[in-house]
């Protein structure tokens, strides 16, 4: 009797080891989950109220103080054991009066452009500036021209998205510096501005914003900023190699004003056996203000307060503390992110998992997950519970912008960002047509199901 | 010395073994073809001539004979070794003067619903029909009311699509019962019409048409079948709820002419090793007509169109004879799958191959199999390969409508879908939204390149 009784416990041993298996129960609570979300979801309303009601959100608008108060609300709806505002100072900039641009390939003959200030930038002179243009594809050209040709005119960078580049990511990593650091670079050279070719891996009209810093630049010495369509860019690019010494006209009329007050929502489902253990699901609810949002990141909020209320729903007791976290400034400050990082800090609450949503509410594709080896073994072994929800794409990576400072500050252990299908988010990514009708009610619903059923085995088994 | 040759040699078979392995130089091949698609690809300049400057191509109609002809046209330029039009006779319906309907709660009071006519439909009687209304949600519920409760009146057929089944495919697969044999099933207990809930996961305001069969019904006992949008059948069964005797009134002016002269557009590399074995790949040209067939099945023409471009420039020598067409008719008859599918039995033309994209232009997820055993196992083997194009989801299942009637004739081995992400696909299915504006350019040409792939590895290992 003993040896049976000991080859079985080795099984177990073995089989459980050092991941433990998912279960049967662990499928048809998923199945629920989705149910929950396709079926009788509360997202896709969300986010119509977010995107349409209220529109775009920029940190210390108008609009991103009526989503703080919105959101709160809704979640108190949800019946959370706990739902609070955690007060933080953000940057304040304005776009005023809308920009205006033309190019003059000579006095008199004008023809509009489309563009729009990056978000940080300060204002043309009074009346505008125009100037002659030169063309870049990178910081090194701009070296080799030098002050000699630079001096006196607009830097225009016209790299664009690398198009054979699968992950649309990588290739905004590879484009975007020239709009985050182009104006302090050419300054350098003695620039009067810059133009940057939006980050749009499509041809259309749209200039697309964006953070820009201009670093340790005196502020005597900071040029205006602006990016243009990739129509725009097109033209004149063309423009330019027929004639090169066209003007380019642009007025803006942005402004950075004092740090304003504003606040994290978060909300939270007391943990039954470790409450004081945390796990975090979050996006960001400040926008650009070009279009509403809701892509970027309005999707990624109701996803995230979907999650909660869908564990509420099925009546789902956590083990560990879920918090439903809307951060405040991730587009030009990340405020809201370091400050939740060092209040976690101060009151020495271990996360076990932070989960982001920021990627745009697109069919999932999978997760991304930043964890140690132990963790993504275990992870890994979750792929065929996502397998009939085609979210079964579990790779190694970054998470979030908004939980990196909860990774900086030692306060986590396991990150994740969701995978959504990422060939059309730059189609929208900071521009005017970042608005309610681009979302699609069904992929926003999978995604945050796709959410609701890690967050649910990272409660269960991960310790 | 001969043992360890028996062994290289042993080892040689088994890693070949039954299948064969691919190699590095499969992985440029592919990445040269996704650069081919995505950095220089011809098929969303096709799709745009073909949805904007032709539009819908319903068989039968002008729009659909402009298409042979640009196709044609197209492939020539290409430089393939060989492109001709396969004669075959169509069927031809036209809609006519728009459909008109409205609900009537009393005696003058009317609000106006959106419908369509389903394609193949009798018109209603001159002037339209009026008539009280009986909702069911399928065919058993028609018979339990039977003649009694139905004589006389409209039947409105309200199942919707499930919204909890990930693949809409499926989705649909249990819905659309109502629409191709709801007119015949409501004839036999003496309804005067149908009304038909769109075949649409989302909440809209566009009716969507598709295919519908009398069956064997006399002619004299045909009834007109609409469809209406989903908004309109809530809308109808809300108020049908508060007023079961509400009069529903439409008109439809459809007709049902003599076949017509049409045409599949072919087009062909001719193999090197094996000219007189085929693989063919190819979508349908003929689309409804109420928006421009962008989605279905513009996309899977041009992007069957660009797979063979793509093989021309890369300047590969098929093995075997590689096929693209472009059928004619699959919406309301199948007349050109079926024509070339008995012209191929005719010349004895063994296909070792063909592959459908018919599932509209989205992003790619991977394909669907219907093969034997041996086949997918080795197919199987080539799914890492798609895993960097994040199209690698190989699964066994169906493959497509046009070559269907290849393999019912048993001239061809193994048969594969296009396997795009099918959340969106039903937002414009057979509706006047399914137009250029609703495709996304690389999603397009990712399911291109992914095409030529698969192709391309069917070409070379399978014989």
């Amino acid at each position: 009797m003993k040896k049976p009784f000991l080859l079985i416990l080795a099984i177990l041993i073995i089989s459980q080891g050092f991941s433990q298996k998912v279960t049967k129960e662990d499928s048809t609570m998923i199945k629920n989950i989705y149910n929950a979300s396709l079926l009788d979801g509360a997202s896709y309303d969300w986010l119509d109220d977010l995107s349409n009601d209220i529109g775009s959100r920029l940190s210390g608008s108008l609009g991103a103080e009526l989503a703080v108060t919105y959101t709160k609300e809704q979640l108190e709806e949800v019946g959370l054991d706990k739902v609070w505002l955690q007060s933080v100072m953000v940057p304040k900039w304005t776009r005023g009066i809308a920009e205006y641009s033309y190019i003059e390939t000579s006095p008199g003959v004008t023809s509009t452009t489309d563009i729009c200030a990056l978000g940080g930038s300060v204002p043309t002179p009074y009346g505008g500036l125009k100037a002659e243009v030169v063309e870049v594809l990178s910081f090194e050209e701009l070296a080799v021209l030098g002050r000699e040709e630079i001096e006196g005119k607009i830097v225009f960078f016209n790299r664009p998205m690398q198009a054979d580049l699968i992950q649309t990511m990588g290739a905004y990593g590879g484009a975007v510096g020239q709009r985050y650091s182009g104006a302090k670079e050419a300054a350098k050279y003695g620039a009067v501005g810059v133009i940057i070719r939006s980050m749009n891996l499509r041809q259309d009209d749209y200039p697309h914003t964006g953070t820009m810093s201009y670093g340790d630049t005196p502020e005597h010495l900071r040029i205006p900023a602006c990016a243009i369509s990739t129509n725009g860019a097109n033209y004149l690019s063309a423009t330019l190699k027929l004639q090169p010494n066209l003007l380019f006209y642009y007025t803006m009329n942005c402004k950075t004003h004092a740090d304003v007050q504003s606040y994290n929502v978060i909300g939270e489902i007391t943990g039954s056996e470790y409450p004081d253990k945390y796990i975090v699901v979050g996006g960001h609810l400040d926008s650009w203000d070009l279009g509403d949002g809701s892509h970027d990141d309005g999707a990624g909020c109701v996803q995230s307060m979907e999650v909660l209320r869908i564990l509420k729903k099925l009546d789902y007791k956590p083990k560990h503390t879920i918090r439903v976290v809307l951060f405040m400034n991730e587009e030009n400050g990340l405020r809201g992110g370091k400050k939740y990082a060092a209040e976690a800090k101060r009151k020495n609450e271990q996360h076990i998992f932070a989960l982001e949503s920021d990627a745009g509410g697109f069919s999932p594709r999978g997760f991304s997950f930043d964890v140690e080896d132990a963790v993504f073994k275990q992870v890994k072994s979750w792929e065929p519970l996502f397998e009939p929800y085609l979210a079964n794409w579990f790779t190694r990576g970054g998470s979030g912008a908004d939980i990196g400072p909860l990774k900086n500050e030692g306060m986590v252990k396991a990150l994740a960002g969701l995978k959504p299908d990422s060939q059309r988010y730059f189609d929208y990514h900071h521009a005017a047509n970042d608005t309610f009708d681009a979302i699609n009610k069904r992929e926003l619903e999978l995604g945050a199901a796709a959410m609701t059923s890690l967050v649910y085995l990272f409660d269960k088994y991960i310790y």
